[in-house]
């Protein structure tokens, strides 16, 4: 794959000179344009060459405005980074819409690196790459223009340079001891860096495969790519704007027929708990909870809980349960609304990356990203074609928290229309709760069998074996809190033992 | 102080319960109202009644609405915040125009605890005492409302609660080692609380003590101020929106004489330096200022670089030649143009803040907070109170970026009316710098005597010991790159040495 570029291409300086003045005006123009663009660009400069890679970097300051373009060069993870799952560094660092960002090496890079490194085998490697391809098909498919190079050097011309520099360091102040490092292993990188390349090299997302060693060719040459692609998008049709809350559309019929039970079905909300018994267990679950999270604060294990839920079913109720027996440090409470400005310029998974706890603690979603899949699916705030392959995008989200070891646990609280209805009436009447209700309650209870479905399909599309929903009968909300309770009791210390 | 507030103060049970629902309606709402107000709400919850605060905060979110507070528990500093200025953390978890965030312990508890750790001596608990009373201040000037609980439990209270714990520890789960160390440490800790107390007891964040022994006071009494100051900010006249861009003001007077000559006037703006001088300077600093990044990168040095300077004085030029002898992975380039909605939703410096360097890494600000008492203040951006302000501010934030250790280097470059004239026209004449010539830098021209008293202000209030300007001659480019690279060069070597 690398030999076949490895053919000498150059171009000399004054032609490099010659057409420079032009690429710079049309490229800074594109800048321009896209602070006004509903998309970001996002920029992969990664390779064999990492001089080159670095040379390249600031040839683009030059040749565009570098006050418009971010870099992120994020070498090795830190603390803060190897407490969330690999692809939060860059979850957290993705340009807005109108920006662009150029990652400098980025997750091809490491995936190479952490197999050359043997810190993750030939399994781990493949299952980094499937992750590789589900984030830039997420990138991708929420508008991104995603362009990615590789820099190539030949060995025998990284040979060359390295010796030039030994025998004059203060010329060649820019290489170092990692260059060395990278000629020992040049034969294997190169192998792994292959397998990466061709198994990343998808039709949404393809590669750039850039001879390096000439410095003009390479500029040129990459500089030319970027503004094609960049004013391509620039001028291509951009869809639809999104609808908004305000400005909703036509949900899309469901495609689940009605008639049919649905696997809410199978909830046995006849279920339930005295108070006595319920106060007793109470105190027995908050003191296991209790210790149960202190440990694995200590131990570093890292908890998700997600809680969705019929309006009224009392999430908070049960939520408050659980913060009550918890120290304060240890958990974060996250009530999930309608995405705010900031949020929307990013893809939608985005607000809940960066909401990602650190080893130890715990994430408490009072609703989540499964909004996606019901209200904005049913309300139709969400294109038919976001909220399906929303599923995907989850899966492989919450794949990735379980591959880092967090504790992912899901509620959907369950209860019949008439129990909601009583609830809904009761809160009427009392004054504290009053603010709970509102006319909006009561038609989302039209929707009732929409939202049924909706579940249904959210359950059967994300129940997965690392990510399994735990259907909670909520018609009693004693009988729910100890059962929420108990579950993520039995959860934790599984995962302590473990 | 303490024992003033030793008094056993109680609340039956039965008046709790009567007056909860009243009072439950009145937080909620007031929460709802804030949403929609212009000013965030900060409560500090702290004390030396460890399991009172916790227990309080449980009350609150019982009390208030949950999903609407926001709670940080911070703990114990992580290696990101360690590697930041110390208030960092607290910069960082702010919330913004419309949120109540409420801090369990924060600042004024861990300088306490640092004292009696004796991690810092009297002089440094003296030092943070200050920097406390300049982030309240900047908080409460910004329109925040600052609310200051310290829970104070009698030591004989909290011995017999401890004790009482230790004969049935399955009933009292929230106690832990921590509370026999608080109880071991009482006497001298209390001593430090009281000088923080005391001296953070400011007009515009005063504390309130409440004695903690009572649950059922305690709640109620928080509760009631909560609600008495939230209620007296959401109805008390606030002042008029802040000028914005579009709808700018007309500019306060200047106080300075315009006939004086300012501190620019210093400047010898006929240094010059050839092309063949250049050229080896260059490489000569070049190469020396890879070194030192290098190095400082290794041992965690950080830095921070300001580039201010006349429009077309030729900062971005500068810049690139520092990150052209820069690894990308040691440096991050901050270009500064006016706030997002998100940024003015928080104090001035915030977005500062939080672009502050980790460890060994160099942050650029390409403009930077200088903007506030410079073009805010001559285009009329901002209030005549929020610039003079400013000065004290900035001035506090510089002196904790130096206590930090962090290698705070300023840069003003200079040139005069006529050379900027030039550059403009040779600008118009330039394809691929046109765009970044406008209108406006014209108009911004006849402004240069404000400008240049703003400059002069500016650097008479902020040019301090710790963090002293520098004022570069642009009339010649590459005397001012050589001067810059010089100065950075020379301000590294000194700090790696010390």
């Amino acid at each position: 794959m690398f030999e076949a570029i490895e053919v000498g291409r150059k171009i000399s300086k004054s032609a490099y000179q010659a057409q420079l003045p032009d690429l710079r005006v049309a490229l800074v123009n594109a800048q321009y344009d896209l602070r006004q663009a509903d998309f970001p660009v996002i920029i992969v400069l990664t390779g064999d060459d990492r001089i080159g890679c670095n040379a390249l970097l600031h040839t683009l300051h030059e040749v565009m405005d570098a006050r418009y373009m971010r870099t992120q060069a994020l070498g090795r993870p830190t603390d803060e980074e190897r407490e969330r799952p690999r692809f939060w560094r860059y979850w957290s660092t993705l340009p807005r819409r109108g920006e662009m960002g150029v990652f400098l090496d980025g997750w091809p890079q490491r995936a190479v690196s952490d197999r050359v490194g043997k810190r993750i085998d030939d399994i781990g490697l493949e299952r980094r790459i499937e992750h590789i391809r589900s984030f830039e098909q997420d990138l991708v498919a929420d508008g991104a223009l995603l362009i990615k190079f590789w820099l190539h050097l030949p060995k025998k011309i990284l040979k060359k340079r390295l010796k030039a520099a030994k025998k004059n360091p203060d010329k060649a102040w820019q290489f170092s001891e990692t260059d060395w490092k990278i000629y020992e292993h040049y034969d294997a990188a190169m192998q792994m860096a292959e397998q990466v390349v061709r198994e990343t090299n998808t039709g949404e997302a393809p590669w750039h495969l850039i001879e390096s060693t000439n410095a003009a060719y390479r500029a040129l040459t990459v500089s030319k790519i970027i503004l094609e692609a960049l004013t391509g998008s620039l001028s291509a049709k951009r869809p639809a704007p999104k609808p908004t809350r305000q400005s909703k559309r036509k949900p899309e019929p469901l495609v689940t027929s009605e008639a049919q039970p649905t696997i809410l079905s199978t909830v046995d909300l006849t279920q339930t708990l005295e108070y006595d018994s319920y106060r007793q267990k109470l105190d027995t679950y908050q003191a296991r909870l209790y210790r149960l999270t202190s440990k694995a604060r200590e131990r570093g294990l890292s908890s998700v809980w997600v809680f969705e839920g019929w309006d009224a079913a009392g999430k908070g109720g049960v939520i408050r349960r659980l913060t009550a027996a918890m120290d304060p440090e240890n958990y974060h409470l996250f009530p999930i609304a309608a995405p705010t400005e900031e949020e929307q310029a990013y893809p939608y998974l985005w607000r809940f990356w960066r909401r990602l706890p650190r080893a130890g603690k715990v994430a408490i979603f009072d609703r989540s990203w499964y909004g996606r899949v019901l209200v904005e699916r049913v309300e139709g705030f969400a294109r038919q074609s976001e909220w399906q392959r929303a599923y995907y995008e989850i899966n492989d989200f919450e794949e990735q928290l379980y591959e880092h070891g967090i504790v992912l646990l899901k509620f959907w609280l369950h209860l019949d229309p008439d129990e909601q209805l009583r609830r809904f009436q009761a809160r009427e009447t009392t004054p504290y709760k009053k603010y709970k209700i509102t006319e909006e309650d009561y038609r989302n209870r039209d929707q009732w069998l929409a939202y049924e479905h909706a579940v249904h399909d959210m359950v059967a599309q994300t129940s997965t074996a690392c990510a399994p929903w735990h259907l909670v009968a909520s018609q009693n909300k004693r009988w729910a809190r100890v059962e929420v309770l108990k579950t993520i009791c039995r959860s934790l210390k599984t995962a302590l033992k473990g």
